[in-house]
């Protein structure tokens, strides 16, 4: 194993911290990668891109009502957090692909369960709140 | 099995309809699901439940850095979707718990190893993230 590459010492730092990421913290720094990973149209970018690379265009045209800044605004938070990987060609036209890191591949992952879970079970969502919604108020008890 | 309980109707409609939810779809409505039940708030709220019915004043306490407000408007988002019961009760003081209803417990499930991914793989990320930060810039290919 070397120990010159550019992020030895930045690994070992990490190393020797050692701390242990606790979201339920106001401080905690692992907030931010909870934010970044459950916006909005990074579930859905992610998840699309468990099924194989994806063009700017495709992903634009795959994710339904996603404008072209926020598309751009989600891919480039993607791949500053190292979940997505930006490449970009050198031809003419240009040409620019994103695909999953390893890490991104690992997080997409468990948002697909989450995903699944609501697509397979959104009738039963909508029956909960539809009956909540005209049932009487009958959530005091003495 | 009864036909004339108040969600009868509504159940027999949503099961007529059949829909299939599909989040990539612009219109799709399950997209308001995925949004409450991804955002900040909602998923530690979710998570925390999973151990056990809590009263305000302990959700309050245990998500660092939640106003009062916030939390209050999630709890009702939550409750209003049918993931989350508020039980009050008519005592002096008052007494109002919360804890998951067996939906909420489903999606919490699924939050929770996303919550338990990050916590355990943060060194990782953050590491990825240092070395982009000090990487030359390299994701240009011929």
């Amino acid at each position: 194993m070397s120990t010159d590459t550019p992020g030895a010492s930045l690994r070992a730092a990490l190393v020797r911290q050692n701390q242990t990421a606790h979201l339920l913290a106001a401080a905690c720094p692992s907030r931010a990668v909870l934010s970044h990973l459950t916006s909005r149209w990074a579930v859905l970018v992610l998840v699309l891109l468990l099924s194989g690379t994806r063009r700017f265009s495709e992903l634009r045209r795959e994710v339904g009502g996603v404008s072209e800044k926020m598309l751009a605004q989600t891919l480039d938070a993607l791949a500053g957090d190292g979940f997505v990987l930006r490449q970009a060609y050198l031809v003419i036209p240009p040409k620019v692909e994103y695909s999953l890191t390893p890490l991104g591949r690992e997080a997409a992952e468990r948002l697909g369960v989450l995903v699944d879970w609501i697509e397979d079970n959104y009738p039963r969502i909508e029956l909960a709140r539809a009956e909540l919604s005209t049932a009487p108020e009958a959530q005091n008890a003495a």
